[in-house]
């Protein structure tokens, strides 16, 4: 292969039919922003929708805006969009509460119906968060599951399925990896042995295409402000396959997801729809913010997305071949383009000084325990130039010996 | 008693104190807000608040706000600002969640407290959405628990609290009647008899003096979007006593709330203060607008706040003896000042039409089921002329038969 050079990357920007919706973003000049897969950034049209939420329908309308508004349906209207997303039909999704407590809620419901099995699948990598709730949720129920973590989600895990399963619990793209687990072909395989399978696609939303309904699968949960650029902390959804949700229960039984919230009736009876998962009354202005972000995904083609995202992907892998392969990073990530999600991620045993210096010159990125550096890939507003620009930011870095200085290596909260 | 005229009512204006603090707010012109219990209004600070922290915080600081801009730790520091409003100390406080998602975590955490006793004990009438959580958790715990729902929480709830009592939960200011439960009493009554105690203080949080510490209490709810005017569906909060905290646990273990959320552990290890109640990510944008309304807070006492309400409600009920006695009207709150939280209810067997006739007229009150006309009291914002206008409003509409039209007749979702 040719060497790379800059000019091979101004090109690829010059074709991308994506390029002009990084004009959607309010994005700091100077910085190249590769933590789309922690936050995503603000939305220009957010400001003006967050303003007009802020000042007419709150400080005019007050009370009256719940129904003028339509305030009250935001959790329905909004999964309805993000459904579009995941291929999801009408009415399968909620915008409620945060990705965990969603899991609680889903994970509660899969296991009142799956009866006298025993046993839960799922992953040693998955999301830490998604296993203390699994534990939890275990712990509630009377501590009467077995728990199976299996090293990674690949063929390995059909021998792992059975008539004892209650419930195959999996990320779609594991956050550290970036690797992908085959929601077609375990959820498949779960079926045929009678088990209910459980998504997270908080990595995979707004970045990859998705079939949910189509796959059939029965629950997924997801969250809106990373690749959906909801804004920090932005609300979570949960998806419920139709046919399931008559079936359904979950122990979160809030006013907002009765059938009628405004009766006040003595007894719980939940909504005969999605809307069953909603407990509290949601953060409208939460809400808005999230309205306002998913718009930007109407006009847009998430299998172009996907396109974008694997060539920006390999052109990263093949630029730190060329430019830093002397200095001890390793890929993290699959290399092939079929198994990975979006986003590319590295091991080098000075991974976090590393991320910190290449942060103070203005390439984003994340670290993330014991020695990874991770950098989510983001079609809508990122550059193919800006994979360059980093990749060779990270080169001048490594070849000075500016990351070995103290400052970068006082680790903060969050990074 | 002389006939009060409207001078009466401006000359109260006059002397109070509270007087200038209806600047803070942006209030539609016109508009009398009798709601605040409901949904509380837009303070004008937090236009210029949210307005910073989307641009700014989250647009340019993107990720790295949740250290710079200490995003990460609002939850906590929101937590201390409200633990100053309800007798809390330092640290017993936590913004997060909603407040049904918080009753749940602190049922159960009381529950498990309690071993072997079997009896939870309630109200009737308390907010649906609580004994839905109630009927939840019970559920959720193997459905061994016992319950029971008194009519009133006066003096009769002594009889039914004994060594079986597990948990004694309440609502501080009933939402309909406006009656107040005597926290300080009934506390004292359930750790007389080994019981533990949670409060809901949704309707008293921002309107009456409360000192939940000294009072012994061990659990309690609340919610910032009503008086604290922390914008629509703002987040819940939660309060533990301190003597508590090291031994409870609950079960919506989510990585927020872990003792080291960055170090992604395997194992859940909750955090060792009050964030163990944490879950989820929090979503930023909606603690903004909280931590923007708890400001105007801390020039303001609580105590001249809970006499501007006595007042108020004194001079709306006296109006409503003189102006509107004929028309068939019965007050619904305790007619006793002391037993009654910052709210006028009546009740009418016309009052869904009515109250959407007043509101058509510009005075915002809520109505309801099944005939209660509800009337928020808001010292912070609301002036004495504005009970005389909208008490010869109502008397208006009562004179004629406008609110007999079909228009103020159809029940629409929310009131």
């Amino acid at each position: 292969m040719n060497k790379l050079t800059r000019e091979d990357f101004t090109r690829l920007d010059q074709i991308d039919p994506l390029a002009e919706v990084r004009d959607e973003f309010t994005l700091p000049q100077d910085l190249i922003y590769f933590d789309g897969n922690s936050l995503g950034p603000l939305p220009k049209r957010t400001i003006n929708t967050l303003e007009t939420m802020i000042q007419k329908e709150w400080g005019d309308g007050l009370i009256s805006s719940w129904n003028k508004e339509n305030w009250i349906n935001m959790p329905r209207v909004l999964g309805n969009k993000i459904a579009t997303l995941i291929g999801a039909k009408s009415g399968e999704v909620v915008v409620v509460d945060s990705t965990s407590v969603n899991l609680f809620k889903v994970l509660t419901s899969a296991l009142l119906l799956s009866k006298n099995r025993r046993n839960i699948l799922s992953e040693a990598g998955n999301f830490p968060s998604d296993l203390y709730i699994l534990e939890s949720v275990n712990k509630m129920l009377g501590e009467s599951y077995e728990r199976y973590l299996i090293e990674e989600s690949d063929y390995e895990i059909d021998k792992y399925i059975d008539a004892s399963t209650a419930v195959v619990m999996l990320s779609h793209v594991n956050y550290k990896t970036g690797r992908i687990s085959d929601i077609k072909r375990i959820t498949s395989v779960a079926h045929e042995k009678g088990a209910l399978v459980i998504w997270d696609i908080s990595h995979s939303v707004g970045v990859m295409p998705l079939d949910l309904h189509n796959c059939g699968v029965d629950f997924a949960v997801g969250c809106t402000y990373k690749h959906l650029n909801g804004g920090p902390g932005a609300p979570g959804f949960l998806y419920v396959h139709n046919s399931l949700i008559e079936k359904v229960s979950q122990p979160l039984t809030g006013w907002m997801g009765h059938i009628q919230p405004f009766e006040f009736a003595a007894d719980y009876q939940p909504a005969n729809d999605i809307g069953k998962y909603i407990c509290g009354t949601p953060p409208i202005i939460a809400y808005k913010a999230i309205e306002s972000s998913l718009a930007i995904f109407e006009d847009v083609s998430m299998k172009v997305v996907r396109d974008k995202s694997i060539q920006l992907s390999e052109m990263m892998i093949r630029l730190m071949q060329q430019e830093c392969a002397t200095f001890g990073f390793e890929l993290f990530s699959p290399r092939n383009a079929d198994q990975r999600g979006s986003q590319v991620s590295f091991a080098h045993n000075n991974g976090f000084s590393i991320m910190q210096t290449l942060i103070s010159h203005g390439v984003v990125g994340d670290f993330r325990e014991p020695n990874i550096l991770r950098f989510g890939i983001s079609p809508l507003y990122m550059r193919y130039v800006d994979v360059w620009d980093a990749v060779i930011c990270l080169r001048q870095i490594m070849q000075t010996d500016e990351w070995q200085s103290e400052q970068f290596n006082q680790r903060s909260f969050v990074t």
